[in-house]
């Protein structure tokens, strides 16, 4: 434990220190050793495969299940991958620097204010590697600093990971100490980096759930935290059946296992009968299963074509992460709006329909992370947003909401031109 | 213990469920509520004071000091300083409904981020009930609901403004619940309140370091609470000494008990003879008292014109809140920013050179809230930055830093106008 704690807070001391030279670094030095990060993954391969394959075969004896290796599993194709993603975050506009309303007072005093980097941005994790590079990379462009807790089983291909991301980067202008890894694998290491207030300004966990919760719960810093996605989309009486049944599908289906799929279904008793069977055809050709109120379940309880069973109160705001939707009918746009409020998330929601008051009620009174009209929820995504790089999306309302981009890695500071000013 | 929780539960529920009217509630009508609720301050003037009496005569039964029970006392002007600055609140632009960064995507999809309300803030604060309606005017202008919790010397007070407030704005428009007064004095209601994650969208604590300190510490959501300002100003040697002791002058003598005066003053060696027995002078006048390091006290040690002491390790760093100034020599400006960097609470730091590197360096390299050239701390302030009405000023990095203005009480969602769309 002691040493536990020595590691981070040398790491910690080394990382806050760096971030002060990291801050003013210039955008050429940053996009070249990100390139230079790219080549050296590649180049390195055979370093860090051999590393991770270590992590493989521990992981297997102590009966690692199939889909988990398959995530912790480092080969030739995977670090091109990485190494491409590394050179598409090199590739973004530097969020440093840029100064926002910048004008004269009545006074003739000049006050702006100036993007700059948050400082010390810690990330615990889970077994996927990548992350190590993603997140390091993510760090760097912004001009922050970082330290990496990865997950025990990923620990050699991490430690492998960051002597090729700290041997690249402080060789071409990176001042020492900007990235950390710890390599403490006791549990006890995030317990203490989530105390360290006052050198880490930020902590970005990613994995499942439950340290997801425990990290919101146990940090004294700011935690940027993608909580999970509860999506309706309401088919309002006035749908467009064409585009209402696209955009269902495409919500449902084109990637079921991610945050912004759609949960739940709900579909003005109007149009109910008239619609409901038609993306029913839909999904049941793709494998979907619906779990129906009543008066769903009246329209296909005995549809052949789709797998439909009786909801239970369990399955309204519900994430599935699979093939499974909830579905239900509702009398009005308020109760679809009442629906949502009691059962959203905060993440993406979405109506469909051709009624202007209908669709602006919907944009207006909806306080979700990202909300739309006529458009599938898939859509809440850094790189569909035209942010870039992705660092997750928020459902917290502090500081940034939805996809996070590189801006969101940053604070500013108010700078001020005076000529000896004084106040009266 | 158990009535403390229920009276939290049953206020905090309500004020989240008129939270969602409220966020959809037009400027117009927010802003006739304010100017509605500084009538009543004053039309009810009487009722406000006999409670106040109360309060007060408690508080000097039980011993409270003679500035405090200042800070305690309401009377005719008073009231019509808060009515004043309800208005005040009332004439500044609406933050809510804005939308930015519109734009069309290569899909034709539009985007745009819209600011929103937080929903539901949370303020602790200390005896003074004036702060009971500067928050709530505040919260109603951004569209969040409010849970006022204030000290128990000024219950009677905040009981009855609390009142005031509540029966002027439901009966004006604002959805019953949207201001929360807690009754409770008990310290747990304090305790629950942190807990309330998931009601409570924003805490903002206003009095002492230590009420802050215990907010910060344990509260489970966001907090912003403004830090302590150890404000330095430094003196280059291309100083304009006119400028160097106009600044130096206001920053410390203006209002020394204020978070941005200066607690620090560094001079550059080269000018430390000719330019300390200027400003001493000044600051001696004023009855500054200047504990200085060994260099500076060579100079100063036999002034007669000021009090000059030996400085201790303890003055670096300190937040004097009185005429006093720690004064330290330094040979360069590295040193200068080495020192800053060591004792800035990141609050307001200032150079005055006429040196365009040396100003330009300071400003790029020197990380805290607001950073001067030439002008002198005193102005960090939401009014004389052009904000209207203050929040606070947060030395935290994360959401907003330095002066808080009612932007700074919203978030924003993401909107989307689609047609159809779906992710390929």
């Amino acid at each position: 434990m002691a040493s536990v704690v020595k590691e981070l807070e040398i790491k910690g001391c080394a990382a806050k220190e760096s971030s002060r030279k990291l801050a003013s670094l210039s955008s050429e030095v940053k996009g070249r050793v990100l390139c230079e990060i790219a080549v050296a993954l590649v180049a390195r391969q055979k370093e860090i495969i051999t590393a991770n394959r270590h992590d493989c075969e521990t992981a297997e004896t102590a009966g690692m299940g199939t889909a988990m290796l398959d995530r912790l599993m480092l080969n030739a194709a995977r670090l091109e991958g990485i190494a491409h993603d590394v050179r598409s975050v090199a590739s973004l506009p530097d969020p440093i620097g840029e100064t926002l309303e910048m004008r004269t007072m009545p006074n003739g005093m000049q006050i702006g204010r100036k993007r700059v980097p948050l400082g010390v941005i810690g990330s615990i994790f889970e077994s996927r590697p990548n992350v190590t590079v993603d997140i390091a990379s993510l760090c760097l462009k912004s001009g922050n600093a970082v330290i990496l807790r990865g997950g025990k089983e990923a620990i050699h291909s991490n430690i492998t990971l960051g002597k090729v991301l700290q041997e690249t980067a402080y060789s071409s202008g990176i001042p020492e100490g900007a990235i950390q890894l710890v390599e403490s694998i006791d549990r006890s290491a995030i317990v203490h980096m989530l105390k360290m207030k006052g050198i880490i300004d930020l902590i970005i966990p990613r994995g499942g759930a439950s340290l997801i919760n425990f990290v919101v719960e146990n940090a004294m810093m700011p935690v940027i935290a993608g909580g999970i996605g509860v999506c309706h989309t309401y088919i309002d009486k006035a749908a467009d059946f064409t585009k209402a049944v696209a955009i269902a599908y495409n919500a449902k289906v084109q990637r079921p296992t991610v945050c912004n799929a759609l949960d739940t279904l709900l579909v003005h008793r109007d149009i109910v009968a008239s619609f409901l069977p038609l993306i029913a055809q839909e999904w049941g050709k793709a494998g979907v299963e619906m779990h129906c109120d009543g008066s769903a379940l009246e329209i296909l309880g005995d549809a052949s074509y789709v797998k439909a069973l009786a909801a239970t109160e369990d399955d309204w705001g519900k994430e599935f992460l699979a093939l499974i939707a909830a579905v239900k009918v509702v009398n009005s746009l308020d109760e679809a709006l009442d629906h949502v409020y009691k059962y959203s998330s905060g993440h993406s929601e979405a109506i469909v329909t051709e009624d202007y008051s209908a669709a602006m009620r919907f944009l207006n009174e909806v306080d979700a992370a990202c909300v739309y009209a006529n458009a599938s929820t898939r859509f809440t995504d850094g790189a569909q947003f035209g942010l870039g790089a992705e660092v997750g999306i928020s459902t917290q309302k502090f500081h940034a909401r939805g996809p996070l981009g590189l801006k969101e890695l940053t604070s500013y500071k108010w700078i001020v031109f005076g000529d000896g000013h004084v106040r009266p």
